[in-house]
């Protein structure tokens, strides 16, 4: 099968396209390295060593003898996008190709309107090059979990049965989300699925929790085919953090009470899941939506289990309570669906200690390589102009944002 | 009280910005004429002439002795949008500053993208300039009854009360738009949704039907306070074209079965719903959505009312049904909410024989004024790259659209 993997240079891109070259399929990566620029802009990097685009590809091929092919392009140029989904032809198109940092997107009205504008027409874009040149390419779409919010209700997988006055319809799950590139996951899925409708193409919406490790079988085969570690405050998942927290000896940072409960999944699962939707895909026109996660944590639950493995490692790791820089509920109801992928056939990673020790050993022996300062919140989601390296409006900067924070904090009352 | 009107030189803007000036409220009117600039690309014009918006604003003047400011530019211009609102310091933001146009946003991909770029990024400049400048202000936007589509169930005013396996919550009603265009307007109620969330502000979403009928206490003031009069497949509604069509002896054309039902209001009722929301601000931080619009039709019982209206002045009417270029349902079921408006005062002009005969001699007055290749669809829904005057991609163009159109028809079964 010809694959475009779009954002293949990312931290699942890169190992997703490894993955299935692996599996026999012809893999092509189109990527602008934007991901790399954004640590350039931000001071902040990849905690595990990670090469350029051209050397791991070519690092692949010398040890496996398969061929990654790449194209250095943005999708928002649609004559480049064009001529590459022409000329590759693909059969499935997997898109991971999108601003992915819900703080990058909040740092202020330049980040917010690159987000939203650099997901929301690369994406159109791609709709329109595959209905123009490929019409019959799966379209295997990056979501998220974050685009349904916390309702007080279960989620649904994309869809929801209702029964209102009497009557009776299956409508799209109503989404509630909280950042502006959450909400750019949102607008993506109501093109996708108006085009689906429209033009009759076809797409898998991976609504995915939030992934973790770094190992997967290809990833391991050479220190030279890693794959990045982001554990910043507007890169690095929570997990990655604790896990950097603890082995350079700082506290834990939980924001708020630490109920806010989320999806997770091993990054091993992630390549399977993307791999089972890739080999059944949807009919022409239909728009299907999939949870892809294994397993819900509060991140305090995810605090404490750090805290246990640590020890296990011989440090001493505490947990601290920030004031939440993100506006959302610090308790709430959570419980999400997520058996369609597992009816297709997944067996999932479950978060085992072993998993997590693992991980722990790969952090210890790139601490040195930690910058601390990125790891406490930089951006406030009650501000317009956040004060970081990452302000680039020229204009006046507000507050610090620890006193802004702090202030928020006091205002509710010390919660 | 100061009022911003973005796109005061539009359709509804114009005659909005007098009836707010005439009540005593000052008024300012930001609008970059893109409007009129759209008329010049698709060879598309007012059946009624329109002076230039300086003209216009003159007048008014000299008629009333009122001011309505003007400031002409772009709200996607982020430093002139500041500026003005910083100056202006508004106390209500009539936000009509949006390319409104379902079938333009069909055009090609250039349109798509122009479209969403310029409503969903216009807005979220708008929501950023109120929160850094005047964050008590009260954004009134307009949105659409389109962007619900036509579930099988009611529509409700913004949220929906949803029992779900036992627990329950209130939700964002769930969205299903049927152009790139109404996409957009989806787009925008969730980023003002988590904006009032996040930072305070507060914002009325208007979901409007379809606006029909020119006259107001003061466009019928003087012929040089006329607002527009659209009635060609891009910019008309079904209304005006049909009216245009039978005072020029041409068959009605109805797209589809007819089935196809929408809400629909008075621009007199349109002045007044604006009126109110604005006169009862939402508290700080609150979102809410009402369904302005006051009685629903089918597109096919509007074409018999045209008909025997028709009759009334001496004119021999047919109607014809053309095949569909949209992709949308023919019949449905369709039950919207509207009482939210009602009960805080609105008392709606209902469609009248009375009303529509008025329009007719509005209609026949200008006749001779009509562009009668503009009557005819020239965008198909199914296709990414429709040959009309519109295409600007310098790229091939596809088959006409009428053959087009013609191949889904049959392939219907002759429906």
């Amino acid at each position: 099968m010809n694959i475009l993997v779009i954002g293949g240079d990312g931290y699942l891109g890169w190992p997703q396209s490894m993955y299935l070259s692996r599996q026999g399929h012809r893999v092509g990566i189109l990527d602008n390295l934007a991901r790399r620029a954004w640590d350039s802009e931000g001071r902040t990097g990849s905690l595990i060593p990670i090469q350029a685009l051209p050397e791991r590809a070519a690092l692949w091929k010398s040890l496996t003898g398969r061929v990654i092919e790449t194209y250095v392009g943005d999708i928002q140029d649609y004559a480049f996008l064009a001529e590459i989904v022409r000329r590759f032809s693909p059969d499935s198109i997997v898109h991971f190709g999108e601003q992915r940092s819900a703080p990058y997107s909040m740092i202020d009205r330049e980040h917010a309107v690159f987000t939203q504008t650099n997901n929301v027409i690369g994406t159109l874009n791609l709709l329109y090059a595959t209905k123009e040149f490929c019409p019959q390419a799966h379209l295997v779409k990056l979501g998220t979990m974050g685009e349904y919010g916390t309702p007080n209700i279960d989620i649904e997988e994309g869809f929801i049965e209702i029964t209102h006055n009497g009557r009776k319809d299956v409508l799209p799950y109503p989404k509630q989300p909280g950042s502006f590139y959450h909400l750019s996951k949102v607008h993506d899925s109501h093109n996708i699925m108006f085009a689906c409708k429209t033009w009759g193409i076809r797409s898998t919406d991976l609504n995915q929790g939030i992934v973790y490790g770094v190992k997967t079988e290809e990833t391991v085969l050479h220190d030279g085919l890693a794959t990045r570690f982001d554990y910043d405050a507007v890169w690095g998942t929570v997990l990655n953090r604790y896990c950097v927290e603890a082995a350079i000896g700082k506290p834990l940072t939980v924001y708020g009470a630490g109920g806010q409960t989320r999806g997770f999944l091993d990054i091993r699962d992630t390549l399977r899941c993307i791999e089972l939707a890739i080999l059944k895909p949807p009919r022409p026109g239909e728009y299907r939506v999939f949870n892809q996660f294994t397993e819900q944590f509060s991140i305090l639950d995810l605090a404490n289990l750090v805290q246990r493995i640590g020890g296990h490692k011989g440090l001493d790791v505490t947990v601290d309570h920030l004031p939440d820089p993100r506006v959302e509920s610090e308790q709430h109801y959570y419980l999400a669906r997520h058996t369609k992928l597992l009816d297709m056939g997944l067996v999932p990673h479950n978060l085992s200690d072993v998993l997590l020790e693992s991980l722990m050993d790969v952090v210890i022996r790139y601490r040195d390589r930690v910058i601390e300062e990125t790891l406490l919140p930089q951006v406030n989601w009650r501000s317009t102009r956040n004060p970081s390296s990452y302000s680039t409006s020229g204009l006046p900067s507000g507050e610090p944002v620890e006193k802004e924070l702090q202030a928020a904090h006091n205002g509710r009352g010390g919660a």
